[in-house]
């Protein structure tokens, strides 16, 4: 399943920084004024009406992560009333530091055969443009549903590039890590949910939202690029359980404790140096699908399944004591000598040996449809979709992978069954687009 | 697709009741008091641990169909911090007036072959103690992961009876109804998406919440029933457009507006005279799967899909003017001549020619993984998952759907997929489980 752990969680307070948002007021436009054709039924009806779109309102507070680029947003309790609205344009992309919504939708898309460069830049300037307007809570160019792209709910599009992307684009550019993982033991994939070009990570807190943005930009795709993949995720809703910042996963664990902060986050994700210039602002994401067998994972006790991680259920505190966040005693040992946290848990495996072997996880659950009739009826088809940013992935997540390939017990309950792994661009300036750099 | 239409809304004030809730503080019990085995990693492990699960606040408010019953709970926004919580026991099941939660799940089980009327029983019984227990924010009886029991998010489990189910616990009590629907020209029905034993309603503002319960009553259900078919719905998270009450489709629709309100929901839903005494405080649920087509749908320009229901896109308010719960003008006609309010549009076919034939629809939107790869590729697998309640289906629903499949012209862009009629039965005593009437 996951990788919780990283190195001792950093502490520092985090900077805060107060922007003001980046939402605008659409032009309401009378229903009146988009009644130019009558349609008779029976016959053929064309064309796209002109679009209407409701007002919105633009979320003010500093991000969760306290970062200083321009991923200003609400934090993960948004006030009712509000359409919350995270900016598109900015430095960085976001969808990264953005506080993980409830819903998410990752797309793996391939470019069509024969597709030039010339038309990729027009596609990623469409999708682009659309996921700008549908972010502030405004339609998208051939927006047929207007209505359904009112209240944004903190929707975010995040664009990753694939090694084929990037060589249209740019030959010779691709960074050493912009290509498939090194196959490991573990690993069950299936083609359905490994590759691909162009990855689009569409998140936000209402799943009507996420629905409709999919759905916009699966259209502006059509010309360019065939759906390779797609998955689904969700997290527990922002408010149900507000004490909770770290989020559950289906094994019932809180997932994401050792996550880095602060200015620990600023390196892990962004990175510095030996980067390539057109990824400067920029990062990577590793995408697995891992299947967790929540049936085999009931038969182990409570005390079993907090030993596999090292780290109670209840609180995620390690086994040695404490709270959350304390670090945990690798040296304890219990009354009959064995070590408190087992040499093969989740978190001693998990635990980089190096500070620079660090990632920043946001992960999502998936609970796709049981089984449906036959001696397995009913069993759950569930796991996590495994996202990992990082700078560099083979100095920071292969070798965190290569040990727990190697051994950790949680290995026993899942199988990663998908991989994918795509260079993360900077973000656009308003009036460009994603990837430009690429095209200068 | 949806019956989006009754007779004139009933504009009577509902009558609101205050209720406290039902909600309890389970007892926290620590997590040391669980480590009672070792594992040994590399070995077995076995058995269940004792459960631990958090604190619980309970919802007090009114709920928002002002009805009397015992469906005491928040309304659509809930306050942060606090878990709201939906009675389970009671003279009629919750999830019927409960204002739609976001998520939901809906189950269809198939009892194995062999089952006697006692597995009968002790299977609802199992069924209505856990439904009581995860919707109060409490594990449930051999809940593996109890904290995600913790924040029920209005978590509302209703239970639906088939013919075959009411035939072996008490056969003749069947109501003439609780048949498969007659044969629409329409339908293009899929075995995977029709008919069933036993329906499991499943419903929360989070997705976790009911990926949990889903689970739970799953594993109830291995030694009793098969499942039949899932189907996953949503609708708008209920904080990101507080304006509008009535949800929108995925053809960006206000879908509902004509739903029964006050006294006329009470007569529509729970009905009175000549319902079976065991179905006293019960009534009926008909769901059925409907494909949309929105990529045809996307070829109508914004006028033409305005005119097949007759209301505006916009605000739901009828071609013919006003707002959304005006009164529409059936004869009114444009400059040219033409009826405002086309003759085959949704909303004029729907209209029951008859007050006692009325519904209440508390519909979901699907929208499960597109098309991958070929000529298809990212085409939508969208639609809406119908559900209708009313005390009578052959009075209420059938000649509704009857008028809908001679001429609605929205059935060119609908195609039902799935169909399944089940009898609801009433509420259950604390003690006592759903469906108890036939076994007295």
């Amino acid at each position: 399943m996951s990788i919780t752990e990283g190195v001792a969680p950093d502490h520092g307070e985090p900077e805060h920084s107060e922007h003001s948002g980046d939402g605008q007021k659409p032009e309401q436009e009378a229903s009146g004024g988009v009644r130019r054709r009558h349609l008779l039924f029976g016959g053929a009806a064309a064309g796209l009406g002109a679009l209407a779109a409701a007002g919105i309102a633009a979320g003010t507070k500093p991000d969760a992560a306290g970062r200083k680029g321009q991923n200003t947003e609400t934090g993960a309790a948004p006030s009712a009333g509000a359409s919350d609205v995270v900016p598109f344009y900015g430095p960085r992309q976001a969808g990264i530091e953005t506080p993980a919504q409830t819903h998410a939708v990752f797309l793996g898309l391939d470019l069509k055969p024969g597709l030039t460069r010339q038309r990729l830049a027009a596609w990623l300037r469409l999708l682009s443009e659309d996921a700008a307007a549908l972010t502030q809570g405004r339609p998208a160019l051939a927006d047929t549903e207007p209505e359904l792209a009112a209240g944004p709910a903190r929707l975010t599009v995040t664009f990753g590039f694939g090694p084929a992307l990037v060589a249209l684009a740019s030959p010779g550019l691709a960074p050493a890590w912009l290509r498939p993982l090194p196959a490991f033991g573990i690993d069950r994939l299936e083609p359905a949910y490994s590759g691909g070009d162009l990855l689009l990570q569409v998140c936000a807190d209402d799943p009507l939202t996420v629905a409709h943005a999919r759905r916009m930009l699966l259209k502006d795709s059509r010309s360019f690029a065939t759906l390779r993949w797609t998955q689904t995720g969700f997290l527990r809703a922002a408010r149900s359980n507000p004490a909770e910042e770290t989020p559950r996963n289906l094994f019932g664990q809180l997932d994401g404790t050792a996550n880095p902060r602060g200015g620990a986050f600023e390196r892990v994700v962004w990175g510095g140096e030996g980067i390539e210039p057109w990824l400067k602002d920029g990062t990577s994401v590793v995408i697995r699908r891992i299947a967790m067998n929540l049936d085999t994972w009931d038969e182990l006790d409570r005390r079993g399944r907090e030993e596999t991680v090292g780290r109670r259920l209840s609180d995620g505190a390690p086994l040695t004591g404490g709270t959350e966040h304390d670090e945990p005693d690798f040296s304890a040992r219990n009354s009959l000598g064995f070590p408190v946290i087992a040499e093969s848990a989740h978190m001693r495996r998990a635990r980089p040996e190096d500070e620079r072997q660090r990632i920043f996880r946001r992960p999502y659950n998936y609970d796709d449809a049981p089984v449906t009739g036959g001696a397995e009826s009913g069993v759950s088809n569930s796991g996590q979709i495994f996202v990992s940013y990082q700078a560099d992935v083979d100095r920071q997540f292969v070798p965190i992978q290569r040990r727990l390939d190697e051994l950790d017990i949680l290995n026993e309950w899942t199988t990663p069954v998908g991989s994918a792994v795509f260079a993360v661009p900077p973000g656009a300036r308003e009036g460009s687009f994603v990837g430009a750099e690429l095209f200068d």
